[in-house]
C-alpha cells in the first residue's frame, strides 16, 4: 500500500489496528459461507466515530475504496473485499449506553452484537424485537445495513422498524447524527431509513438508537405436521386471525427435516411423515398454551402436532427448524437464495422449484425453509457443482415470475447485484444511482455492492 | 399564464380540469386554518398517473414550479401556493383496488380520503392503522407526504409504517413504481420511505400500497382525572406495562376542557376539577373493559375516572378530547405548534410554557392537548396578535432546549422551515439538500417547503 495512506490510517487508529500482514487480514477476508473472498489492502479497526471519520477522510483523499464489515455474518458478499480495498471493521465500536426504560430505547455502537444487545435490554426488563440465529456474531451496524429479518418480523417488523435514529459517516467524512429517538419527528427526509438497508453504500453506521419491546416471559410453541404448503397457509391464516400473541410462523419440508435429524441425531417428530412442517410460537405476559391448543383442535389443516411451553421443550421443538442452516452447511457449500413472494404465489413457487432447478443442474438438491408469515423462503441449493450460477439465474427468474423479490432478508450485496433488475425497475435503479452519486460522488463506499458496476 | 404552458396542461388533463379563473381557484388557495394563502397560476386536476406525468413534464419544460395538494387539510402551508405556481390537486386520483385479504393490503389512489379507505378496509373485515379527525377530507397522498400521525400511533405506528410501497412521479416525469407490497424486500434503497414525509419536495405520490390491520370490534375507553402531567405519565407507564391491547393514550388540560364544554354544551366530566385529563382506550377481539377497570383501581395516579364501552358512551367520552380542534378554531385563528419531547422532559415543558409565551405575548393563551404516549403536544396559541411569530420562535426554542422536535406530525412546510435548524443538524440539512438536488435539480417540486429557500 502507498506509504501516505498507511501512515494516515495508523495515525487515525493506532498502528496496532491497521492490519497489513496477510495472516492478520485473513479472518476478515472470507465470508461465513466461504463463497466470497478477496484480498484487502489492509484491515482498519477504528474504535470511535472520530476514528471512522479519520479513516474515511484518509481513504477519500487517497482515492482508495472502502469495504465496511460488521460481524462478517452476511450471506451476499457485501462485507468482504474484492481486491485492494481498505476493509473497515466496526467490531470495536462497542459502546453501550444505559437502557432508557421510559422511552423503551437504547443507544449502542455499531459493533455491538445482537446477543449483547439482547442481554442488555433484558437487564431492564425489556427485549429487542429482532432475533436471528447468528446472534452471537451479527452486529447492530451490519443488521441495520442489511435490514436484517429473522423469526420475529411477524411480531415486531424487520431491523429498520427498530431503528429510531442513527449516527453515520458519509463518504466525505461528514457525520450525520440523529440519536434523539423521538417517537414522532416530521422534520424532513428520513435519512435514517435511507441508510438502513443501503448495505454500506451510502454511509457507515457508527451508532444507533434502537426501540426495545416488552419482554414477554410466557412462550408456547407448536410443531405442526400439515399436508403441504397450501395447508400450511391455511394454518397460518387461522393463526393470524385468532392468535393475537402470535410471534413466529416458520415452515420447513421433509428434505430439511431429514438433514437436521441426521446432523443432530433427533427422533422423528411424528409417527407419520408429512408434506410440510410449521412452527407456530406465541409470546405473552400470561401463558398462551391454551390459545394454541384451541387453534390446533379447530384447524382442519392440522395432521399432527406437538406443543411445548417449558424451556427444554421449546428448545427441542425449535431445533428442528433452527438447526437447518448448520445441517445444510455440514452437507456442503450451498448456493443460498433468499426470496419472498406474495402468499398467494407460495404454493406454486414451491411446486415449481424442483423442476426449475433440475432443468439447469440435474444433480442439485434444494433444501427449503423459511418465514411462512412473510412468504419468505430460504432456498439452499446443494450439489449444483459448476451450475451454481445457472441455478441462481433460473430460480430468481422463477421467483420474479411469481411477483417475488430476489432478496427478502440477506440483501443484494455482490452475489445478487447482476439480478437487481428482476426486482427493481430501471427507473428505481436510476433514482438509486442519483442518490448514491449525491452522497458518494467518488464511489468510495462499498463499490460493486448492491448497484451493479 | 404563458399560452404554451396553459395549452400543454389542457392537453394533458382536459380543459375542464385546468382552473384559471380566480373564483374557481379560490377553494384551493387557502388552507384550512386560514393562515396560508396565495395565488396559483392555475389549478390542474389530473385523473391518472399518466396525466400527472404530462403535467409535471409541461411545468418542467416551462420552468414553472408546482405545488402539490391533497385534501388541503395540512397545517403548515405546504399545500398552498405562494404566487405563480401550478397547483396540482390529486383529488381525482381516487382509484380503489379490491382488498387483498391474504396479504392484508390494499392499493389506492393518492386522492382517496382516509374515511373512504377505512370504509373499504372494513368491508373486508380489516381496518386501517391510522385515524385522525380530518378523516373525511385528508387524502392518502397527503398523509404519506406528511407522514401523518393521529391517535393510533401507539398501536400501529405513523403513516409511513402503513406504506409498503408507492407509485410516485419525479420532477422530470419519471415514474417510480413499487406496489408489490412484499412483506420483506431488501433490494436497495428504500425509496418509498424516502418519499414518505418529504412533503412533496422529492416526488408526487400517485398511488400507494397500504398495510391493513385486524378490525378489533371490542373497544373500551376511560377518561381519567389526574393531578397533572407527572401523574398522567405515571398512569401511562402503568397502562403500557399492563394493557397489551392499549390503542390510544391522549392528554388534555383544564383550559381546553372549558373551551370544549362551552362549544359543545357538555357537562363537567367529574365532580371536582383536575390538573390534567387522560383518555386511555383499548381495542381487542374480546371486551377489554375489565382490564381497564383493574388498572384504574390499582394506579395511585387516578383521582377519578369514567369508563365506556358502548358506542354512545365512547363517543361522549372521546368528544372531550376530539372537539378540541374545532372548539379552538371557533375561538380564533390559532398559531398551531406541534411538538414532541422525550417523556422525561414533558412535565418541565408543560410547566415552562405559560411563562415562555407570556414573555413575548402577554395576552396570549395556550391550549394544550395531544398524544401522551409519544410526548406529542399540540400547542394552540390564541390571542397572540402581532406576536404570533415571536411566540412560535420562543416556544420552538424552548422545545429544542428540552431535546424535542419542532414538528412531530404536521411537517415543516412553509410555516416551520425557518426553524428547521432547531431540529436537524447542518450536516443533515446539507445531506437533504444533496438528495433534493439529485432528484429535482431544477427545484420544480414544492419550492420553499421543508428546506428553507
Amino acid at each position: 500500500m502507498s506509504g501516505g495512506l498507511e501512515e494516515a490510517l495508523r495515525s487515525a487508529v493506532g498502528a496496532a489496528h491497521v492490519l497489513v500482514d496477510a495472516d492478520l487480514r485473513a479472518a476478515y477476508e472470507t465470508d461465513w459461507t466461504r463463497r466470497f473472498t478477496g484480498a484487502a489492502r489492509c484491515v482498519v479497526r477504528p474504535a470511535s466515530t472520530a476514528e471512522v471519520v479519520a479513516v474515511v477522510r484518509a481513504c477519500a483523499a487517497a482515492g482508495v475504496p472502502i469495504v465496511v464489515q460488521g460481524g462478517n455474518t452476511g450471506l451476499v458478499g457485501a462485507g468482504v473485499p474484492t481486491g485492494g480495498e481498505v476493509l473497515v471493521s466496526l467490531a470495536r465500536l462497542t459502546s453501550v449506553e444505559p437502557v432508557d426504560a421510559v422511552e423503551a430505547q437504547v443507544t449502542v455502537g455499531a459493533g455491538v452484537t445482537l446477543e449483547k444487545l439482547q442481554a442488555h435490554a433484558r437487564t431492564a426488563g425489556l427485549d429487542f424485537g429482532v432475533d436471528l440465529a447468528a446472534r452471537s456474531s451479527a452486529t447492530v451496524g451490519g443488521m441495520i445495513a442489511t435490514n436484517a429479518g429473522g423469526i420475529r418480523v411477524l411480531r415486531h417488523g424487520s431491523m429498520r422498524a427498530q431503528v429510531t435514529g442513527l449516527e453515520a459517516v458519509l463518504a466525505d467524512g461528514t457525520v450525520l447524527t440523529r440519536l434523539d429517538g423521538l417517537a414522532k419527528d416530521n422534520t424532513g427526509y428520513d435519512l435514517t431509513q435511507l441508510v438502513a438497508g443501503s448495505e454500506g453504500t451510502l454511509a457507515i453506521v457508527t451508532r444507533a438508537r434502537l426501540r426495545l419491546v416488552p419482554l414477554l416471559p410466557e412462550r408456547a410453541a407448536a410443531l405442526v405436521a400439515v399436508a403441504g404448503t397450501e395447508a400450511a397457509l391455511e394454518l397460518l391464516a387461522a393463526a393470524r386471525a385468532r392468535l393475537a400473541t402470535l410471534s413466529a410462523a416458520e415452515i420447513f419440508y421433509p428434505e430439511g427435516l431429514e438433514l437436521v435429524r441426521a446432523y443432530r441425531q433427533l427422533p422423528a417428530p411424528f409417527a407419520e411423515p408429512a408434506g410440510a412442517y410449521v412452527v407456530l410460537e406465541c409470546a405473552a405476559r400470561t401463558d398462551p398454551t391454551d390459545d394454541i391448543l384451541e387453534l390446533l383442535s379447530d384447524c382442519a389443516a392440522v395432521e399432527d402436532a406437538t406443543v411445548a411451553s417449558d424451556r427444554a421443550g421449546l428448545e427441542r421443538l425449535w431445533s428442528y427448524r433452527e438447526a437447518h442452516t448448520e445441517a445444510i452447511s455440514t452437507a456442503g457449500i450451498p448456493t443460498k437464495l433468499d426470496v419472498c413472494v406474495p402468499l398467494g404465489e407460495l404454493t406454486a413457487l414451491v411446486a415449481e422449484l424442483p423442476a426449475t432447478v433440475a432443468s439447469v443442474a440435474p444433480k442439485a438438491r434444494v433444501i427449503t425453509f423459511g418465514h411462512l408469515n412473510e412468504g419468505n423462503l430460504h432456498l439452499n441449493v446443494l450439489d449444483a457443482g459448476e451450475h451454481a450460477e445457472d441455478v441462481t439465474d433460473a430460480v430468481l427468474r422463477l421467483v420474479a415470475a411469481h411477483r417475488g423479490t430476489i432478496s427478502s432478508e440477506h440483501g443484494v450485496g455482490r452475489a445478487k447485484a447482476p439480478w437487481l433488475s428482476l426486482s427493481r425497475t430501471p427507473e428505481e435503479i436510476a433514482a438509486m444511482r442519483r442518490i448514491k452519486a449525491a452522497l458518494d460522488p467518488d464511489g468510495i463506499l462499498n463499490p460493486g455492492v448492491l448497484l451493479p458496476a
